[in-house]
């Protein structure tokens, strides 16, 4: 609802909630008060949102398969922020979701929503999965370094350290103060559900299998994931950090959302801005290749993305109504 | 230089530095790297200014005195940041900064920047000292309810808690992480530099001397400042919050940047953007009036009230390229 | 049961949880684990509690009335940390909590648990109602300048800063850390519960009537409380800041766990310990009086104060099993 | 000089500073005003050091050399906090630190400080390099994996997140709270000079030559760090969680500061204790081995292991004067 306040070609209709519905929105975000001063949430009504020219779904993985059901051939474009329609395998939802999933022939209709490796695909489309917070990170970090053949495509390590506001707005355990002040906490060890969503963007980006193994960290701030990959090195192992990094403006020199780097990059310098900050290593001593990048999960990671994604299915210039620069300090 | 970015009216022709003259803008300050990827920061030159329709300047105090001194005539407007040209009378500028001011005569030519008060006489001005971002939320607090006749205008109290980044950039020992983090800190016992311009403002805007006790408090965030403010009742103290709710209304319910609320207003609601939230109460048992006010103290506080400023100044409509909406969570 | 385990008189027998009985110490908090590596927490079953020497007892109020009616007489001493037996007069219990309280003949049996006002009364009493953490800082800071005759002892100002355990574990959206960090929130505006038990024991120190208006504010740090006092100035207020500091060093010059100084105290320099950092100052600008305390409120606000209380009424030194230091940075 | 206040064997006698001399404890550390309100720092005169039976030095590298090269045969034991005798070999300090080691004849005189690994060799010990915060961490966790024969012992990753005050005390850009704040940054890439310190100790546990990637991460808290490591299969990568579990148990089953869980640990588990948390795992999909410590850089990671190593030193038990429980929430 930030971006589309003041997005020049998008205007906002329809505003739904579950468990809030019927509440101001100024109420329940007063960051939102003066921009919406007197809107209310509605309730979910697939019938009030028909002739919609595009509807962006976040709901938790499971409730957006039947909404997006409902809603194919009723409204223009589709941007899902969750999770459903991400896979194209529906074995690997049933083995990572633990259900199988109820729509699968809807999957190959979808378009993976991350425009710097699948732009082509996504102008115009109909129904777009825009890429996980983590997956982003990771995907973008890594999949240069495989294309030019400078690390091995398995045994990929994707060590995350993730803000807080991924995990979403509902009060629990994880997520009190009490809780993540002070403390640096991994979770989800060996079984998150971005790593399948990785090792498919890989794969099809690259065009051989690839494997990863992703860490999740939570962190003591509210926006931001920090990627921290490693590959072991291809072929001889006598590539260098320049070259690593030639592979990185190889892949993005021309992206207006990828800013490279010499510096390490740091979550901070993305904050509410669209951008995410990539470098690239190779360590002489050990031979390993390393790839960092830095977003903010609700802008590259989630809400920026979408509205990218919305761009390129709606034939609006891609970087329409998307900050270049964030909030600092 | 992250509002002007996307200033639909303003373009960034000169950003000068001191200590960093030379430096790439995208080194001190990645955030701003996809926005501005090659320029440097030039030396502090007047002639280079010349002729420029407008000038920010954010300058420690005594340094902005000589600077706006050669600028006048030979720049169309100029806005500082600072606080050299806030006070009217030299001789509390002497009492409070503890140095004479070099050119006093200048006092008198410059209009105290809050345009919720004072907005006819920002239209069109010459040199503006936009308002500090202490002073903001207390006077924003206090003034309503002096002009209503609520509370007496002597005793005020205006206990603030505010962000770090009020304090400058510079490293320090009060501004290490070491020290603010899980830390709340009062300051400036008695003598905090913000207190003249407060009772200068309030006084101007309600007619009769007003003395006012402001004690700020550095809290483990950033960005934001929160003015809790109280009053002795005056006259009979028979008001209650709804008449304290309706001086709020009274001043500011055209006011684009004022969200009134009867909810108690959070720093949070206000990061990145130009707004200042407000809520007033009387307290039935004890007879004392409070008003709480929340803003922003680098966009309302500073560089939001500063473009704010420069609007009115440039004659541009008063709220163009300024953000509603803050970065939440 | 971090103070306990290295309490050379004090042995913990029954760990007693609700919603948490059967869960081992240690998953529940691993901080405890080293310590606590085999313990499970009981179900709460009075019989079990039988004969001990001390109970103590930290409930949300209203539930430790009847558990404490049912143990009296048949433990030794019984500190209750929550607020149920706080108040002496059951009227004032029924307004602030909106109940009747169901054992008020009990409340004159219980003594308020504020050593350095009411040492005598504790040594070997029976129940102790703990001071809340608002009200020790509160307290603490006002009583020796009423005492003093510094100040009017109505129209009394609590501006309070609060770190966010006091809520206590349980999630909810106003203690997740997306609403918490960078942010400042004012809540229980006018209506704290504190309020009527600062009065009570100011008043009894004193033996005047006394009125205070409190407000509470949450900060994003986990511990600490920075309590910010105002009275205006009684008699001729010719008083100033050395007066003002004397009736400090009257009162506490003997007091183990108070630390006096000019310098404003700051919440860091009590966590962990059960110290409570004050100054005091006179504004010879408007006149009125200032005192600042700064306490860690699980500590010296909670279970610190807790054992010093438990100290007293079993008769061991009273400093026995409590840090001076805290952990800092 | 927290852990001194209360160490039932240690009494400080000198606490020397070199810019801080003169200046009151209680001023510098409000937090230790209450157990040390009169004391001075001293400055440093080593003629008043004399016949000390222990001396904790901590000073930067390069400083502590020539102040232990006096020390030696005046004073009966020294426990340096700082890296320059660390390094067995005189040409790693060259190559990591820049500068070649003015004592080179000493280094084999020091024993390394980590008693979980060479405890027989501290009891006792003249001239002891306590270990470094990350090196702890990474040792720690890898060392059992590589004994067992879990994993290869090159090609190792140690991804660390850590907490602010490793990087000391006096203001700088990189430790202010604007920069830190809402920010992970990794820094030292590919160059940390706690690399050779990790690849000695685990070359000298296992006996084969060992080689680490180690990365380092400030994330915004104070204290803490949390290694995330991993090796890769060796053999025939059948192992699985259970048997790196094991390899943990069969380490640290009777280690007093160890807490061995299948839970990821937590830094904030660790708060102000000398506990070190630790968990393993095997990735049954790519083979990858990972292992998670988290210690508090403050204790384990230098003063409580700094004091461990004194009690070796002499003859104390091991555990006394260190807290097992830590500060929490």
């Amino acid at each position: 609802m930030r971006l589309l306040a003041t997005h020049p070609n998008l205007e906002l209709k329809v505003a739904t909630a579950e468990s809030q519905a019927g509440t101001m929105v100024a109420d329940l975000y007063p960051a939102l008060a003066a921009a919406y001063p007197d809107r209310v949430y509605d309730s979910v009504d697939i019938d009030r949102l028909d002739g919609l020219d595009l509807v962006f779904c976040a709901l938790p993985h499971g409730l957006s398969q039947d909404v997006v059901a409902q809603l194919l051939g009723r409204v223009g474009h589709i941007v899902d922020l969750g999770s459903d329609f991400r896979l194209d395998d529906p074995s690997l939802y049933d083995q990572w979701y633990g259900e199988p999933h109820r729509h699968p022939a809807l999957l190959e209709r979808s378009v993976y929503g991350l425009p710097e490796l699948f732009r082509s695909s996504l102008q115009g489309a109909e129904l777009i999965a825009a890429t996980g917070c983590n997956a982003a990170a990771a995907i973008l970090a890594l999949a240069p370094l495989i294309r030019a053949g400078l690390i091995e495509p398995t045994g990929l390590i994707a060590n995350i350290a993730t803000g807080v506001s991924g995990a979403g707005r509902p009060p629990k355990p994880t997520n009190t103060f009490g809780f993540l002040a002070d403390n640096v906490t991994p979770y989800g060890l060996l079984t998150h559900r971005h790593t399948p969503e990785i090792e498919q963007a890989l794969t099809a980006d690259a065009g051989v299998p690839t494997s990863v193994l992703f860490t999740p960290h939570l962190v003591p701030m509210n926006r931001g994931i920090l990627a921290t990959c490693y590959g072991q090195p291809a072929a001889d192992g006598s590539a260098d950090s320049g070259e690593a990094m030639a592979a990185m403006r190889d892949a993005y020199q021309s992206e207006p959302f990828v800013v490279l780097s010499d510096t390490p990059p740091q979550t901070k310098a993305t904050l509410g801005a669209n951008t995410v900050h990539i470098t690239a290593r190779v360590d002489p001593r050990t031979g390993m290749v390393m790839a960092i990048a830095a977003l903010d999960n609700l802008m590259k990671g989630a809400s920026g993305m979408a509205v990218q994604n919305a761009n390129l299915a709606l034939g609006i210039p891609e970087t329409t109504g998307l900050p270049l620069i964030g909030v600092s300090p």
